[in-house]
């Protein structure tokens, strides 16, 4: 087995077993890598499901899952490959083992231009209505739309951004081959026709509350900054804002009603310093102050037509957040100096990579 | 005839043959008083309405209107008088040459605890209700609301501030005997029994057009921060905000719908820096920083009661931005060092002035 199935496995069978955003298992894989990582875990011995660390069965299903879900046509993305969203790692520890993907889109090239609409299950007509219609707005100018699966706001945007005739990302906390909720399953395969679906629980987990929350950390990573529609107080939809405010994202609201419950926790977050917004033109502009991201869009970013491969190689390093030197680049995509710079400087041509004063970045904010 | 006799004439003339805001002659009233500016003015020879500033029967008439006024129980107040509400000298060479005043309440001590709620005439359902239960509460916590006449946020206002039992300044760009809407005279008879008609335009003037702009300085004036409840883009009641915004008041603003043309100005109001207030505790908390004036409410600076004479008359010295120095106040009121300091203090103590390092200044931001 090449190191990178290895990897690839090893980083499966995390997910399997290990719950999202548990900080001590990410520093271990940082540190050693995943394979090793495992190794150290379940010599340790650990409690509860995360003994299946070791057990060879366990290994096999995992492996297995892997293999099925690829050949029925899914992905599973890891650190490193060339369609791993590489603002992700602005999460540091947080950052998940890998991420299980179904659907046409690519997922990088997607996450790119794209833009965080969330709100509450319990949404109001009027908004409905506004995540609808921002959710269009944004899809016609070629901006991908990312949110959850619920009910309410979530649906709405993604129902806006198709009669956009955009992208829509369904960032799940159940297997992206279980519709949940099951009133959601023609709706999701419409986003994943022309978006895709995505998740960090494996094929046929099944949604847990507790994962709700920490789903919403992969919302605001993968997005250049998130728009909260509707949110009462202490509403769920709010930890996405935090958790993008944690990490550098734009945080935008959309104003309501004073006298509308659904509207409080939106006018707590701008009243804390959130933007707010009232059109989709008000969000891009937010959110990519380089007037070359409005006015001009760079053609086919949201399309599927990739980059060049090499260029896609080391664009897949950079994290807008966690410079990378040219000497790092070189030796992660075992390139020489020159080649690595110029396959950076062709990046900085195109917009998506920036040289900052501690190294190369990528432009997502 | 005193001086202060003859200055009050000066000024009432001057409201009958000036319009407000004429920066120039303000800056020779500032410079040679009310009497000699007056002289001066006559003595150039101006053009149009303003050649009455010479003629003896226009000062008959003038002098004339002052004293039938006030013996109709109605009050001309100009600057340096004890109910001169101070914080107008914020506006500078724009400060009125004095008020015309009908109603029960004391301007001046109304005007320290004060929040204008202004907006469009043509409110929405939303706006009215939102002014009318901002102002009650607003009322209910002893704060005085500020507002023009119109149809719409205005009338909202007066009226939330009559159902919280409190008091209600109308600022009229027409004369305070003038019931301009018409359809407001009930209303603004209510509004002077417990509170108060202000105008800068003399008794018998009929609204114009051009004065509602220039009115609004004085509604941002007279208080310690602005809310605009509905506005649509340009809006005249945009006016007032930026009249705040540039004499340092707090601007604020209430949200509504993003698809509500009522609310766009407001809106961008709050995307410019204008705070989002979505209740009076809110906009309490804005203004008065102190929490001494949120959680302990001063007794009876809204009503009637005055303070002690000598107290008052300084008082009626300071403005907010404006600093004096005690040997100013002392030369200006006809006191020793000794004594304009201990008045100062008193005042301090009240928590009604307050010491910078260039003077001394009243509390009102």
């Amino acid at each position: 087995m090449t190191a990178e199935a290895a990897d690839r496995e090893a980083r499966s069978l995390l997910t399997h077993v290990v719950e999202p955003a548990t900080v001590g298992v990410g520093r271990l894989v940082a540190q050693y890598g995943a394979p090793d990582a495992v190794a150290r875990l379940a010599a340790a011995a650990p409690s509860g499901r995360a003994r299946d660390l070791g057990r060879p069965e366990a290994r096999a299903a995992a492996a297995e899952s892997l293999r099925q879900f690829e050949a029925e046509g899914g992905r599973f993305v890891v650190p490193g490959d060339p369609g791993w969203p590489s603002q992700l790692d602005d999460l540091g520890d947080e950052s998940p083992f890998g991420l299980w993907v179904a659907g046409r889109g690519d997922l990088r090239l997607l996450a790119l231009r794209s833009i965080a609409v969330v709100g509450a299950r319990a949404s109001t007509d009027y908004g409905a209505r506004v995540a609808s219609l921002l959710s269009t707005d944004l899809a016609e100018r070629d901006w991908t739309v990312v949110s959850g699966g619920a009910y309410g706001i979530d649906a709405s945007a993604h129902r806006g951004a198709l009669a956009g005739r955009g992208s829509t990302v369904v960032v799940l906390a159940c297997g992206v081959d279980v519709a949940y909720p099951t009133a959601h399953e023609a709706l999701f395969a419409r986003c994943a026709d022309s978006g895709l679906l995505v998740s960090e629980a494996p094929p046929g987990e099944l949604a847990q509350r507790w994962r709700f929350l920490d789903r919403n950390r992969l919302i605001a990573a993968l997005t250049r900054g998130t728009v909260v529609v509707e949110a009462a107080r202490r509403s769920g939809a709010l930890s996405t804002a935090r958790h993008a405010a944690d990490i550098g994202r734009t945080v935008m609201g959309v104003p309501g009603s004073v006298t509308s419950q659904a509207s409080v926790g939106v006018h707590e977050l701008i009243r804390g310093g959130a933007t707010l917004i009232t059109s989709a033109d008000q969000v891009i502009t937010e959110v990519a102050g380089d007037p070359r991201w409005v006015d001009e869009p760079l053609p086919g970013l949201a399309d599927v037509a990739p980059l060049p491969e090499a260029l896609g190689l080391v664009l897949a390093l950079l994290a807008p957040r966690t410079p990378l030197t040219v000497e790092q680049v070189a030796l992660r995509r075992e390139l020489t100096m020159p080649e690595a710079l110029a396959l950076l400087a062709g990046l900085e041509l195109r917009g998506l990579a920036a040289r900052s004063s501690r190294g190369w970045v990528s432009v997502l904010d």
